[in-house]
């Protein structure tokens, strides 16, 4: 099989790499298959070897690697921190990051293909659902290790991945990141208030 | 001036509402003026009529018509509700509405405008930009009705705006009203946190 093939393989994910930058700038809707190629310096030909199924095969494996790069951070992120808001502070550091670099152009892709694709076409907007599971159930998986209860925690993290997506969407419609800020003061304080009430539980 | 004359007048709103209905349910890329001409059915020459500048001029007055259409939303249930949970109910109750009866397939305009056309489109950015800062100010200023002081409420509500944004996302790309049911668990949260923090500080 061709794509096990070391060349093969790193043609492929050149593809998938491209895919995900120009969707990270432009939208799935504004990303043409050309300009993926063209970015990738990749033969054409290559394109429908690698992904048979078009735009939509690479667009999934596009956010797959979005949900495994953020997936990765969050990991190393509450493996390395020792408090909560350390945690916060690595990860709103990292997208302030791909804020500022990309003079706000860039966002979340993830959250791009779901607005732009997630109404028209179900394997995207499964794909983009899947990566949200898996980043919610990582921030969930780190609250149980304080102690907080599962019903408590799945929801708290569902609200905690949304406000941060939502906060990346008005610092690129701002040009600001003040509400990234707003957004890291507020997962802080969500986080307190969660061992807070854990806290008294225990204690009643 | 023609567009100061009724019928004229009701043809520019028919061009702008439907410009609105599509932009929320295919994004601004996935809207094409054919499209908005036949849903509104508005003659050809009414739209470069009523809007000289084209598409973008359309969609930013689609865009000011979402902002005030959730900015008066937000005023009534300010000003009838009783408890600051009653207006978290009252709103989510209104887009958990939109996300159902569309199935999943409408959410927020402004949000699919500002991640669309933000990074290419200054003057949609712009107008993106002032519907959240007006929907910032306005739950600010309903904060300040309860003492909670502009250094706290300011940048509370930003976050209460994005969380809202984001589990319009995370709700459609999951089709469920989870997230959304999750944010106004934590809205509600947030606001009862903040009035606690401000009647510990005033009893100091």
């Amino acid at each position: 099989m061709a794509t096990s093939h070391p060349k093969g393989l790193a043609t492929r994910q050149r593809l998938v790499d491209s895919m995900l930058a120009l969707i990270q700038l432009q939208g799935y809707h504004g990303t043409g298959l050309n300009t993926v190629l063209a970015r990738s310096g990749a033969p054409k030909g290559s394109l429908y070897f690698h992904f048979p199924e078009g735009k939509t095969e690479l667009g999934i494996a596009a956010v797959g690697l979005a949900g495994d790069q953020f997936g990765e951070l969050i990991g190393k992120a509450t493996a390395a921190a020792t408090s909560p808001d350390g945690v916060v502070d690595v990860l709103v550091a990292e997208l302030k990051g791909i804020l500022e670099t990309s003079d706000y152009q860039a966002g979340c892709p993830v959250s791009s293909v779901a607005l732009d694709a997630g109404s028209e076409n179900e394997p995207l907007r499964e794909a983009c659902s899947q990566v949200y599971e898996a980043w919610i159930s990582a921030v969930s998986g780190y609250m149980s290790t304080f102690g907080i209860r599962e019903e408590q925690a799945r929801p708290l993290s569902t609200s905690m991945i949304c406000l941060v997506e939502g906060s990346l969407i008005l610092s690129r419609a701002h040009k600001s990141t003040q509400p990234l800020e707003a957004a890291a003061s507020t997962l802080k304080t969500l986080f307190q208030t969660a061992l807070d009430t854990q806290v008294r539980e225990a204690g009643e």
